[in-house]
């Protein structure tokens, strides 16, 4: 019996890229999608390139409605809607993966001063368990809801966790300095996002104040053991996807840069999808994938770690799908190598 | 004394390269710039590269107060808006180059067919002249209006025209297959020139249909004193500027390769904007300037041009001040080079 | 039993492209892989994105030691070479599927035209089968050599060859306009393809003398029945990869533009990896696919094709491993879903 | 009399840049181009963009001859080989501006230390004027002999020299995260900048040994009067030109952002080009500019700089035209504009 899953919110780019891994699974129906666009119309109206692979129209639906005719759902709404919809699925009797900020942060008022809203389903956020397997694979196994990091915080986390939970570098004063390519920026036309505005461009954005920043710290402070403090600073890349992160810490204690590498290597040894490396990653290598590619090294004194990885896969869609996997008892690299 | 300088729609890309432009010109003095934005906003908040070079906030202006303050008037406004404006602008004692397409068709008719609305001015079609000055160089000495012509047109008719004229290819079964950075697409956020949608990809668009296929026709027919159909294929292509045109042409004549570039040597020798090469050109090679490179070859019977421009210099506000100093009986290259 | 396959010159871009699709594949195991480069280097060090995917060395061997571990030998091997290479490899029972040119043109003469060397392996010429099971499926199934087709060829005679082979289009006066991704130009550093001389600008190159000319001639009189004479134009694009030709033809009958969908649309409905379709496509619907998307419109009496596909896809390893799937009895689906 | 240049080593980006600087220059003639190119090319064969502007070929000559028909010469050629050339052009009577790194270091034991070898000219160190009219504007107007700063060094030091100057930042823990276009990497053909290898990719390199390290040190601790190590990391954007400096210190004090805005705007007040703006600045809006746009924040106690330049224009050939400006007495902004 195949699992059934669903796509609420199926014209963005993460929802593409979610139907594009689910359309090789082999243990799973794509079963609804939805939209509110008018006219239900065809996906491969929506997104030409699955023009012959899905005869789906997406569906403008209550979430019971979805919930009725799927087994997972996989969320890809904006924030502040989700949290309104994600308790009818799991009423409903749907497991829910959410790729929006909605569940991600544990406490309520966090969210409030970022999101400048009040959450709508606080009472959930203790059961949401923070999709990122190489930290919380047993808990996601046997979760109803999963809260899908950020592509950011994905990012910054495999990066500094393990440097933090073994101690090897000190919690304050980290800067995450990340680079990301525009799809990132979601499918809705803006000026900032046109091409002519960005091709040919680098610049940062919402310096000090990118809503990615408490997930970092959120989890980086369970990693530590005590409170971790962030400098955050996202730009933009003339690229359609990927995201590189280049993060700076102060060592704690004397270790090389050969014994920090194996510290990574040692921590992610049991995690399939991401990848120790010694040379310095490129987000190519990552492109359309779900790994990530991580390495180390010591400049002067201070512990310079670079991830890559691909923000719609590992950064999204692929964790989606590993996710989904781990909760459904399926090997956590089903459609995903 | 400077000429005094407006430019009606300035938020734009080509309103920006005129800007450019302008501020390099030893004779001009950027006088007025207006927008329909609210709040009269600063040039240098709508366009950040501005900073520091052009003290001037866009305002709300009706024609006359524009015409009041300027000698010439660009006018960078959606067509339809354009026909509108410029009558306005003329009686008030302005000069005007008129970057639209409201000016550029002789016959009004046609504009209803292609434009989808009646001109708001066709008494004004007869005195318009059309803004290329490799081909009407004195009318545009002695005019009022210019219309200055469409990207598309001005790489297609400068690789045709002298072939048409000196009879070296057939009027008929002429193909147009044109490639286009974004810019030419505008300032306007949609889908299609969304980053992730147009990067890394190329796709042919208005098939059959495009607006500038009568202006081409229209210009071409007159270089060869006889009706000239093209089919005209835009494509649009991921890089902020450029056009290159690959025209294709039967032969009229015997003329050989070499014959046929120095027709075009010859045809281009008094204009200093038209470079013909015997390499075959780059887009970039023409980046920035209000250069169009030009070559020909003959494949296998058929004669085969090839064109390249910036479609915001050569295809725009290059141009448009080429036409200002030929208006103005000042040296035609002057702040082009 | 799984199905050994080696690849020869596994550091360019195509081989990459296989060895990606090679380790989806269910029935093969990848056994060999070779390259003059010294050292012996890892296949991980040559293209990092494989880091983990698989452990294999390149080694510098004969044609002969590959054979002997390899069922099937994809060559990526320079033409020239190739031909030398792969007399050696079928004499010593392996199966080969050739993505050079060596294969590719039925008459040795041709060849020596084209490619300005004799043909070193003419006695083969006959029993390879051009490897588009478009048009040949059935001769694909029985050979032991398939002459996998150029990028361009693919793109233009999909488009051409049904038009051709039901008599709607005229086999003279056609002209092939393709537009490609950078990849095509392959990986050896040259200057035409740094970056900065490529980025940003378009180019036609190689106009009239291409040597994918002569391989479409073939490929369309064979389906004409008759002589077929192209112009063909290749242009470079600043983008990674696709293949996008524009073709012109002229009309022989009376066929509308639906007729025509139409036609095609039969005429590939057995074909899994054609989609005909109604908008206009662009390269990215088929990017990291082994599908060719393909329109045609009736513009002013003329009949005008588009067709897309990925150059290293469809146009190269994807057609590749479809080829194999063909020639091993496997579905023909098999890994390029 | 106008002032004779000649450009050393004229094939690469920095020197196609000063000659679209120098072209625009109402006091320089072009008098000489070397290149070691065989058969003395036009340089409007090595760069088709300079078709029709300038009828000049690159010699291979030796640095008297090119002296003696130069009243300044632009040094375009490689660290090393650069240091034997410098003597015999001031020996000969030419004023130099030298785009290489050889004189930019004053100490010639750090020079081996970073570059590998001996100090070819250690006597010409104390004379040479590192050329950021920003620092050292009047040592600059009286000296023969100009190093001009490298791209990177540009960026960084515009940002944090102030801060340090004035003891707004301490002058340990710096980091300098930067991004740059492909374009600084140079026009040699190599595998790291081809096109399909970083286009749609991001990575960092050279990660601890870049060799603008030490250039960056040296500017700034003297600016801050005692020692400044710094962090520096470059990454390679997919962009022909532009670098984006995103620096990290610890504040001394208690300075606002807005006094800190106002310590830089009051700082650069008598420099024309560097505008200290509000926003966040991006690449493009200085793209083919000598300006550098500058901004300061104030993120979780940490003082963060960014700043944006065109690697070849105040990068490179922008500031070189300004040097020599200086260097010759003429308005600081002249062809800059």
């Amino acid at each position: 019996m195949a699992i059934r899953a669903g796509i609420m919110g199926a014209t963005g780019y993460s929802a593409l890229e979610l139907l594009r891994y689910l359309l090789r699974h082999p243990e799973v129906e794509i079963a609804v999608l939805t939209s509110r666009q008018e006219g239900n119309p065809h996906i491969a109206a929506v997104h030409p390139s699955l023009a012959g692979r899905l005869d789906l129209c997406c569906e403008n639906l209550e979430p019971e409605a979805v919930a009725a005719r799927c087994d997972v759902v996989f969320c890809c709404l904006p924030h502040g809607v989700t949290a309104q919809v994600v308790p009818r699925l799991l009423e409903a009797g749907a497991r829910v993966v959410d790729l929006s900020a909605d569940f991600r942060l544990k406490n309520a008022e966090v969210y409030r001063q970022w999101y400048g809203k009040e959450h709508q389903a606080p009472q959930l956020l203790p059961q949401a368990v923070y999709g990122l397997p190489e930290l919380y694979r047993e808990p996601i196994r046997s979760t109803r809801l999963v809260a899908n990091p950020g592509c950011y915080p994905t990012s910054a986390i495999l990066a500094l966790a393990p440097l933090l939970k073994r101690g090897a570098i000190r919690p304050e004063g980290i800067i995450v300095d990340s680079k990301s390519g525009v799809s990132g920026a979601g499918r809705q036309p803006k000026l900032t996002t046109l091409y002519p505005e960005c091709n040919e461009s680098v610049s940062a954005y919402n310096v000090g104040r990118h809503r990615h920043t408490p997930e970092i710290e959120q989890v980086l402070s369970e990693a530590a053991g005590g409170a971790v403090e962030v400098v955050f600073t996202p730009h933009l890349i003339p690229m359609d996807r990927g995201i590189l992160s280049t993060v700076y810490a102060q060592p704690q204690g004397q270790a090389s840069e050969e014994e920090l590498l194996e510290l990574l290597r040692e921590f992610y040894r049991p995690h399939p999808f991401v990848r120790v490396v010694e040379h310095l990653p490129a987000t190519k290598d990552t492109a359309g994938t779900n790994f990530c590619d991580l390495t180390v090294r010591v400049v002067r004194g201070r512990v310079l770690g670079i991830s890559c990885l691909d923000n719609l896969g590992k950064g999204a869609a692929g964790a989606a799908v590993q996710n989904m996997n781990l909760m459904f008892g399926l090997e956590e690299t089903t459609a995903l190598l």
